[in-house]
């Protein structure tokens, strides 16, 4: 039988798509950045499919690309190399199989959408500590595999820190059942991490067991106003030390990107009478009803006294606190408005920030002067979208052919302070260059052994990260 | 040149042991359970060094056992089978490199006693996250390599949890250095979490970068007194929705416990009138000045109010939280003096130990009637303690005689409802055999795969774990 028929009989009529038009969504990355092509997307239904799906692949030496919502930005999903290959789509696997409110976790398959889960958390008074703007539709099972960070991290940690255990389909088409829920276990190799920010390269993540959190029952949001963006650093630590993690969020956004979303985006305001030069958007929450917006204004008072803030609003309605993400999560949108951009998603060490912020941003603006930084993020956890956006006298194509320059520019400076040149997108295709550069031999020559220990033939997401 | 000589060569004059009397307190494990012999105990004093010894051993075949402080109960560093073997002691890895405070980092050596680091943290206003009875003496190295648990694990997660990057020699003698300080890294496998909880089979862990939090400026500790054992459960749910991770620890204490630290231990008395089945003895933090006195009686008040609780103290001294502590801290001496013990340190999903309790205790009682259970330890984490004491009408050697048939009960009883045979023990050679029953194939074939790419020699720490 043709392996493609072989396929189609495990999955049945409804588990596939072959036809021009009905693949072209699952094989384009949503930015526009890579295309590809196979003769099938598969869509599972169970686990045993997944793992009958793989055998039949290994067995012909046939890649797999996993994929769930689509949402990568680095090619992880997309076809590479000249071998045959196909595409598992995971969006089918979507039950929620257990929810527990006592033991604080739920198992969830890898196709469920992250907002579902957050909701079934909220329904048994639990709060599930992985949040971003991809949330309405991406899926769990890719955000295990990038390890996907997002607005919560400084509180909750990555996709990472959220697994209890896993339910894995290995590349000879065992399953591995590893879904645990214990906070404490010595019994061998702990093998859930390396599966986890693995890109589907050791394996394919079916189910997650992730732990949850007493939901708090208070939340306070404000907008920071600051002398430049290094201030916001020493403002992280006041606060730190006086809400500790109940600061959920810390969000950095400079007066120029701010200034993109009041041009680009109707209906959006500063709160305040004067612009300055950065701002920080901080979320704090409290099990104490009420106990969240005192905490908040206290801890701001304090900053504002001690000459580490210029100004500062609290938002006293939902209206009001949605008015101000809304700019937040505006900036993506407002940026696409204004012309090409070349995106960097690094993180640094959270104290050397404010140093490295000087010191690239001096050396880009000696190779380019009038280059727009739109620099932004989630700098509670050391993380940036340090993002380079076209002069406003200069042409798409001119600044697009200065990107390896400007980003090799940009990534060197990450490097020698200590940085990371993928905080959260992963390395899928678009960094794998990035990654022989940055990545000394030992780690990388470690990565390859386990590679070939656990994917000897190489057909799990072929092409990806390594 | 005799691989003797090689070695001593690399760490010089003070960089070694070799005489009959100064290896002993290297080659007894404290409990008793293992000695062991090896030629010589190499004490090296750097990264460096350490990598030197590893090339020589792996040239010659050599086995290498690393050793922190020599605290562990499972065997973990103690020789075994019958190739030439050497025992590497971290302990002169004892510099802390660096603390940052902002950062809220420090980067350890191995060797550094865990006191010391939780010493260093509170200087610069920051808590490491772990604490366990033996941080007077067991050392960094040792709890990575062992993925430590302890006291606070339901707040700060255990010793892998601590770790944002590490320096590791591999059994070849390179040096992985991964001593990263992100907290959000996507550039390729991570590598840490395979170190972390390996014993010493996968690499020798020579430094770490430690995660630290603020350092909650109050804290409240309480025992508190309940119908039974089982009645810790809803109670740690209704103090976790209340107060969530400003509940630090939460210990239980079977009466039956308390009764052996009452009998055994001068000057212990327990705050209550009455006895009761249990007791659990919790701790709350606050960052707010008197902050955690007050939101423990709230909790504590609600948990009475509906009937959870039967009585509460609140230490209001340190005096008095001392000797609260002091009831929990006993326990393992008092039970040394009531004679022979069978121990257990187990791990079960938290909703489901009531019912393994009954379920586990009745079978137990029915192979043997008598027999003193002794069970307390870290639910707040899922862990127990489950020990079992010889009968007062029993001779020692009678009991100990029936401990295979015993440990596996208890062992089969925890497997069924989804726990682990070791919480934070480890495997060492103790629980091998439970790691080869309890553990199902997939999972200990990706084990060996993940050995073999990493040691294909299998010089490091022979004959652990798997």
């Amino acid at each position: 039988m043709d392996y493609l028929d072989e396929l189609k009989k495990i999955v049945g009529v409804e588990g596939y798509v072959d036809d021009a038009a009905a693949l072209e969504p699952y094989l384009r990355e949503w930015r526009g950045r890579y295309t590809s092509d196979v003769p099938i997307v598969l869509l599972p239904s169970s686990t045993r499919q997944v793992a009958q799906l793989v055998s039949v692949c290994a067995a012909r030496s046939i890649g797999v690309i996993p994929q769930g919502g689509n949402t990568g930005l680095v090619g992880g999903s997309v076809v590479h190399g000249g071998r045959a290959q196909v595409l598992v789509n995971l969006r089918r696997l979507d039950r929620i199989r257990e929810v527990s409110a006592d033991g604080e976790f739920m198992i969830a398959e890898a196709g469920c959408v992250l907002a579902a889960l957050q909701e079934a958390a909220e329904e048994v008074d639990r709060v599930l500590g992985l949040s971003l703007s991809a949330e309405g539709s991406c899926r769990i099972g890719g955000n295990l595999a990038t390890d996907a960070g997002g607005l919560n991290v400084l509180r909750y940690g990555t996709a990472r820190h959220q697994v209890l255990g896993l339910e894995v389909v290995l590349a000879d088409g065992r399953i591995w059942n590893g879904l645990r829920t214990l906070r404490k276990n010595t019994a061998g190799y702990d093998l859930r991490g390396l599966f986890v920010g693995s890109e589907g390269t050791l394996g394919i993540i079916t189910a997650a067991a992730l732990r949850l959190y007493p939901r708090p029952s208070d939340l306070a949001t404000g907008l920071v106003a600051l002398d430049s963006p290094a201030e916001a650093i020493p403002l992280l630590g006041s606060l730190r030390s006086r809400l500790a993690d109940d600061l959920v969020a810390y969000e950095l956004v400079t007066d120029a990107t701010l200034e993109l979303v009041l041009r680009n985006i109707p209906d959006t305001r500063t709160p305040f009478d004067d612009r300055y030069k950065a701002y920080a958007l901080v979320e704090n929450a409290s099990h104490n009803p009420g106990g969240a917006r005192s905490a908040l204004e206290q801890a701001l008072e304090a900053a504002l006294g001690g000459g580490l803030i210029r100004d500062a609003v609290i938002a006293t309605s939902g209206e009001q606190r949605r008015a101000l993400w809304r700019l937040r999560h505006s900036i993506s949108d407002a940026q696409t408005r204004e012309g090409a951009s070349i995106k960097h998603d690094i993180s640094l060490p959270i104290e050397r920030i404010p140093a490295f912020m000087d010191d690239c941003e001096s050396r880009i603006r000696a190779m380019l002067p009038d280059v727009r930084f739109i620099v932004f993020g989630h700098v509670g956890d050391g993380s940036l979208h340090y993002n380079l956006t076209v002069p406003e006298n200069m042409d798409s194509e001119s600044f697009r052919a200065k990107e390896p320059e400007l980003s090799r520019m940009v990534f060197d400076r990450v490097h020698a302070y200590g940085g990371s040149f993928s905080a959260e997108h992963g390395v899928g295709l678009l960094r794998r260059p990035e990654l022989r550069r940055y990545v000394d031999g030992v780690e990388i020559d470690l990565m390859r052994r386990i590679k070939q220990a656990l994917d000897p033939h190489g057909i799990l997401n072929p092409g990806k990260v390594l």
